[in-house]
């Protein structure tokens, strides 16, 4: 087992990192100063696959466990799901020394947490994510919200768990097309922080998409040290923080011009990725030999590298609604090698339309 | 005008006292480090009497001002009524930076501070407290919150305001009864803090209970100055603060056998203090003399000193729900001198059962 250190003072935890290691669960909640009560939030979905494997883990040292299930999808991550848990957590009669655990991918773990941070001004987390994207990056950190429908994460805090859990087993029952979107938050620590981790990527692409252990546990390790050395520079998103939103900008006005519908948020992070490389390219920030890498790790994964049927202005329109934009003026993440990055702001409007122009299919 | 700091590192500021400080409001937000946009949460009583001079206070200096009303009472201090402010929120188009301004009682003060605390993981706060209680207590220190149907503040957070501007003008339009309910926090903070403050309240009951400026300014501004010394010890309520609930356990009960609504807090704190100094005599603690200035003082600020028609047995079923109890014991914060307090868990059944016999009038 592999264990990252998320280093944040008084608010400081370990993310353990294994094959197979939901057993040991309730052992790990032991080594924690927690209360009696532990109130397990899931989905129908990840429930039925491992919600009594967890419960048991945990009940068999002792706990008193509950669990509370939440609709499957994006759209339930909202306040009205959130009032369905206050019931849940009062009902079941949480105090301030009892424990959310977050069974599930980045939607539960981004509720549950949200709950965690507001239940009586706050109680333990703890997180047990099951997706790619949550292993190596929502469940670390510390962000936790629901959505309002005007907004994704509107509503939210910084609130950090006590531990994270992250078994490489779960992983194995993850749709083909869930496994490869989180593989683009993935591929992204390489560029923004560590030039031998994308070699590695490069170099164990059979590995990582045939889920071998050895691979996915260093995939993993490595992904949360870099989001955690990250975090423990910017807990609150005052700087540093920025640089995780490389791949984003452009991915999430792709994401907003098909109504979060079309693309999982990876497959539009990875178009996003193509085209900051490009733009640095053209900025002259880049070579083309690191262009050219990033786009083929990124097909290699099986993730798009280009987007199809949608209108540029478009595109222009909702990059302009981003909350990055100050003044008119976007600030982009650029990578000048691979594993460094610069936070600009001097990339003009032909800049973006040119590239947008070579990246529709 | 007086000034006090809340010293609590980087999240430290400043409450502001005096006659006919709102005028100033809008030089007092540009010295913090906000963006331009504003929205002031009110009630529709509070906004009709300050609604208009807080708005073109902080209009005229340029920031851009909306108002959001929320309905009064307690009963809207609810998870539907934020939702409704998070509509507002993005309706008027707040911003990270943008800052939320609380107009009112503690009502006011909590629901606010629970949307600057959430709204897109915590935005700028500022508090103008308009009843006595909100500007002695709720509107320093950082607990915010709203109602569950369940339990009263059970969904909340610790958000600390970038300034609190309390301005004894407002306390003029005060029903009397809110007024007196205000100074029952106040002879707390003479009780477990500051014996000299004890006095100066015994010394000016008639020019506190008409409102002279004088007498009111260094109300406010010493009691701020004990709750801030005590939050700057003790922010998330893990030791000293529990000091704040001196005469609040049977408070408590009270409020809660009586559904909220026969007792305002005020009210029901002023008897549980007297409950208090009577078992603090009881156990020894405290001299005859101490009990009688106690319960001297609470009387003449025309607080009751003494319930009527209520169960006792009802009375001690309600303690023994309250949060304070472990493994069936309550623990109590009681006086041992005007001044001081200690946490006590050696209290028996008979003690409190024929103390709340004497009480029961
Ligand atoms: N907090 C953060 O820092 C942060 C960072 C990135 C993303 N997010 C949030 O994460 C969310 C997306 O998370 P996600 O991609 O994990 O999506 P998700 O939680 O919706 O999970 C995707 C699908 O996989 C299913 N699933 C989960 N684990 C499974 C398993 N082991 N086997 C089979 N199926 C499984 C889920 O039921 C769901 O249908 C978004 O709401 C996003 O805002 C948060
Ligand atoms: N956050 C904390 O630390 C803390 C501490 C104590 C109490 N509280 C909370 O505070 C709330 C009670 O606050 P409250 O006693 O101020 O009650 P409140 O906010 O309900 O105000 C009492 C009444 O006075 C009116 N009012 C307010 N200002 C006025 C003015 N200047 N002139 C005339 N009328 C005015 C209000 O409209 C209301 O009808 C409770 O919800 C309690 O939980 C919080």
């Amino acid at each position: 087992m592999e264990t990252v250190k998320v280093d944040l003072g008084v608010r400081s935890y370990q993310i353990k990192i294994g094959e197979d290691i939901l057993a040991n669960l309730g052992a790990y909640l032991q080594e924690l100063d927690i209360g009696s009560k532990v109130l397990i939030i899931t989905n129908p979905l990840v429930n039925s696959l491992y919600g009594s494997e967890v419960k048991e883990a945990i009940a068999k040292v002792g706990f008193d466990v509950s669990k509370a299930l939440i609709s499957d999808g994006e759209e339930y991550k909202s306040l009205e799901t959130a009032q369905d848990l206050y019931d849940k957590a009062v009902g079941v009669g949480l105090d301030r020394t009892s424990t959310i655990v977050a069974l599930g991918g980045g939607v539960v773990g981004d509720i549950a947490g949200f709950i965690a941070a507001s239940f009586m001004r706050g109680i333990n987390f703890v997180q047990v994510p099951t997706t790619v994207l949550a292993q190596v990056d929502s469940s670390v950190g510390g962000k936790v919200a629901v959505n309002h429908p005007q907004g994704k994460n509107l509503i939210g805090d910084f609130y950090q768990p006590k531990l994270v859990v992250a078994d490489k087993k779960v992983l194995s029952t993850l749709e083909e097309r869930e496994l490869k979107a989180g593989l683009a938050e993935v591929i992204k620590y390489g560029v923004i922080w560590d030039q031998q981790f994308f070699a590695f990527l490069e170099k164990r692409i059979d590995e990582i998409l045939n889920l071998e252990t050895d691979a996915i546990i260093k995939l993993v390790t490595r992904s949360c040290e870099i989001k955690a050395a990250v975090v423990a520079e910017d807990e609150k998103e005052e700087g540093l923080r920025a640089i995780l939103n490389y791949g984003h900008t452009i991915g999430h006005a792709l994401e907003a011009v098909t109504n979060y519908k079309k693309y999982r948020h990876g497959e539009a992070v990875a178009i996003g990725m193509v085209a900051a490389a490009k733009l640095a390219y053209k900025r002259g920030l880049l070579d083309s030999a690191a262009l050219e890498r990033q786009k083929e790790l990124i097909s290699n994964f099986g993730l798009p590298v280009a987007y199809h049927n949608l209108e540029k202005e478009q595109i222009i329109k909702a990059l302009s609604k981003d909350k990055k934009v100050k003044n008119g003026v976007i600030r982009f993440i650029l990578a000048n090698q691979i594993g460094k990055v610069i936070i600009t702001s001097d990339l003009t409007e032909e800049n973006i339309r040119e590239t947008l122009e070579e990246l529709g299919g």
